[in-house]
């Protein structure tokens, strides 16, 4: 078999068995590889970003990496983004980045670019392949490093990919499993949550089970502390039967105010919060200056082992947790607004639907209406980085196509990668958008004023960066353009029985909802 | 003036007067100086791909940078591709990009990048701002880097931009002149041109005005040398009036044997070509080996200067140049193809129209129809990234109102970077889009033939991952969606009428031509 033929056998090996890909001509080889070798499966988008959010979002709701194909330099350049979203947020993937044939790259054809170079800032392991018996074992490695929660680049120059590999494809490695915690950092926590002084527990990390929020209630019962989840957690499950948690507040204004009393903060997969940005004279520390953080478990340690734990030193074995009730919102009437799509959202959502949450400002307005919903998951934008939440909802349709997946999405984010949709129709995923649409970069207003730029009042230029009226966009035409059913909300009547429908039916559609922003 | 104003202020002390910008909340100051200081057009794009290319088409057609206003490294990552394409099209550019404040970098909130790491592969010079008050004095220098054809990126720390600059802001620098070639180089050159073996003089490089091309004409004539430009000039005067010159072909087969017997290639501007991709038993140099390549002029030497110097010592100055006639072709009937649009645009071109050419496959059929059309410049893809072409025919229209400009667009490549058309629609800019819609990525239909995968036949999953049908994009629907008159041509009748009906006109319009693929 060839460098590729061998490259790609690997990764099914190894149950990576979706590619999403835009490829090029030095991925040719790759491409004509998936006719040889049976088991992948190759989801084609019109742009990289839309790739690399995919496998982001398929990658959380598979629990295992999906592979990249991406076309050198700079098809990474475009996948760039939502692969740190990715990293940020303890996602696995594995990027193949096709690269010039070896003896290529010294001539600096237009196309030759730095790519190790590239890759770097959002990899945890970054390698260069550089002979086709060598592929099938870098991939292996490739694999090893993704683990369950990293970023590994592998780049494939042409010729490896076409030249012949006598060594062949590589068998199933052995999983990474997650690392313990030693009793010892057990008691230390244990020692803090049962001083007398104000606890707080927090969980963030890779994901928030169901069963890990329980035993978390549990916890918090047992000792008297709070408990908490990190501002954007990478994966939770949410509604109800899911455990009464805290959220960290994401104005750090209010984060700073919600945890001031606190002398102890217990991390468990979370990092110790801080400021989404920085603010003339707003602390970059969210927790106050008296507060010990301890970092009981990072990310990729065993977070049930770690609950169960603590649990159990604490006593709490008999203690039962503070769980949701199943309570849906009435239907709203009238005008439309975020709130109102919230609680026709709480209203309809299936049982284990998947909600995509990039929906900013209006955001502000749906968490708490899904609170009581019936059980679902949700994924949240993880580094930040806009334009995150169409291409995650196609993985995430991807990894679980029995679930609905429906994702919330701005006006604004949306517009970074809304070739999403053209994906979502060629893949008849069961994906339902709403856009909240408000015509402008909300979350943007509500950030100029925070930063007290020119007193908090953008004159007439700023204020025209901030507003992406005119022309208004319509997105009814863009998914149609795309080839996804689409209609436009202005009441609650309206969007209420679009959405029932919507959640009735399968398929990708879109709701353009009308919507007032929330600020200003 | 704060560090924010000191830099704008030192932009357009420079003659820096347009800022392509897609702004977050750690560019909320900058956004804010907008208003305090006069002399700054600043242009709102949707996704940061469409801003670093209009900068690329803004810089061609000004002779002078753009800046580009970048939010962390996200941002800059979406911009890439395009930043990408300028630095191998020698074209300037000044990135300016937002970093965290500077103590704020320390606590790894979710959008820390490793900005720096980001930049390089696409920069000339990378700097990060460590003060208010050095902000105007790195601006300068950044500008002082880019110069004429290089791409600077500078990162501004939010608190480098909130704080005083006591030091206020920089004034103009002293602009950039070209190196003049010595004497003795022009003689060798000469040297080579009259030794009686087979010559080329090849041009490319920065751009190829009129005059210049007229010269090197003149310079064939004066010693028998055949004149060519480069593959893809990243700027070029076409059209009638304009010296009759070869053009390296794309294909590297072609090209090969298109220049097979040389002995000499005297290269000014042009880099000795390569093949722009590798292939199985194809070699990567153009050139034939017993062809001696030789560097006259450098892409930042004077060109001028050199063609001049050239010519008259090969005693030329009585020399007339071969120039094209003006010959507009008949308007074609029937179902449309690529060449009967190619027959429509030459026939309807105005005078001094801008031509920004990613046609990929569909413009092989374009390029021979225009040669004796009105005079006009055409901007080439210099560095291979798709998704080009909307955005650098933005920045053309901005940098030259008066000018029509037409966009030669593939149907794959447009959906990279389609929220271009946002733009255009905002600005209302001249711009008459042709989409070349052949539900395919037919260039890759063509190279995969080229790389021998599969025996050159694609299976049926390598089949689809090139064909973007299923859904088909309705671009008419994709363009009225985000505010740009749009309609779909089918037969040549209705092109004809369609694209003269733009070119009469003024204002963004978009023509969806169906046109077969002309390979395959």
């Amino acid at each position: 078999m060839n460098g590729a033929e061998s490259l790609l056998t690997t990764l099914i090996n190894n149950g990576i068995e979706v590619c999403f890909t835009n490829p090029g001509t030095s991925e040719m080889h790759f491409v004509a590889a998936l006719d040889e070798v049976q088991g992948m499966r190759c989801v084609l988008c019109l742009f990289e970003g839309v790739l690399s959010g995919a496998a982001d979002g398929y990658a959380r709701m598979a629990r295992k990496p999906a592979s990249t194909l991406l076309h050198l330099g700079p098809g990474l350049g475009n996948a760039l983004a939502n692969i740190h979203n990715a990293k940020k947020g303890h996602v696995p993937i594995v990027n193949i980045v096709g690269d010039h044939a070896t003896y290529h790259v010294q001539y600096d054809a237009p196309l030759t670019a730095d790519i190790e170079g590239i890759a770097g800032p959002v990899s945890h392991w970054v390698h260069t392949s550089t002979a086709p018996a060598e592929i099938a074992r870098d991939a292996a490695e490739a694999i090893r490093q993704a683990g369950s929660g990293r970023v590994a680049t592998l780049m494939l120059p042409a010729d490896v990919s076409w030249g012949d590999n006598p060594n062949g494809a590589e068998p199933a490695i052995e999983r990474e499993t997650p690392l313990p915690v030693p009793a010892s950092r057990i008691e230390a926590a244990v020692a803090r949550l049962t001083s007398g002084k104000k606890c707080m527990v927090m969980i963030g990390g890779r994901e928030i089970t169901r069963e890990q929020g329980l035993l978390l209630s549990r916890i918090g019962k047992a000792c008297g502390a709070r408990v908490s989840t990190e501002v954007f957690p990478t994966r939770q499950a949410r509604g109800a039967g899911t455990a009464v948690l805290e959220r960290l507040p994401y104005l750090a204004e209010l984060a700073i105010d919600h945890i001031k009393e606190l002398d102890h903060l217990i991390l468990i997969g979370a990092a110790s919060p801080v400021s989404f940005f920085a603010y003339p004279n707003v602390p970059s520390l969210i927790a106050p200056p008296q507060c010990e953080a301890f970092q009981l478990a990072r990310p990729h340690d065993d977070i049930d082992q770690t609950l169960a734990a603590l649990l159990k030193q604490l006593g709490g074995s008999g203690i039962e947790p503070e769980v949701h009730p199943l309570a849906l919102p009435e239907l709203a009437t009238g005008a439309l607004d975020a709130f109102k799509v919230g609680q026709a959202v709480a209203h309809y959502l299936p049982e284990h639907a998947v909600i995509v949450d990039e929906a900013n400002t209006s955001g502000l307005a749906l968490a708490p209406a899904t609170t009581t919903a019936r059980a679902h998951d949700v994924l949240n934008l993880t580094g930040g980085s806009i334009g995150w939440g169409l291409p995650a909802a196609v993985g995430a349709a991807i990894a679980c196509p029995e679930r609905k997946v429906v994702c919330l999405e701005g006006d604004g984010s949306a517009m970074y990668t809304i070739q999403a949709l053209w994906t979502m129709a060629r893949e008849n995923l069961d994906v339902t958008v709403i856009i909240f649409n408000n015509r402008k970069y909300s979350i943007l207003e509500l950030e100029f004023g925070r930063t007290g730029a020119r007193g908090g009042k953008p004159g007439p230029k700023a204020a025209s960066t901030l507003r992406i009226d005119g022309p208004d966009l319509d997105f009814v035409a863009l998914a149609r353009g795309m080839g996804v059913q689409a209609e436009r909300a202005t009441t609650a009547e309206e969007f209420n029985a679009l959405f029932a429908d919507a959640m009735e039916g399968k398929g990708p559609r879109l709701i353009d909802a009308l919507v007032p922003t929330l600020f200003g």
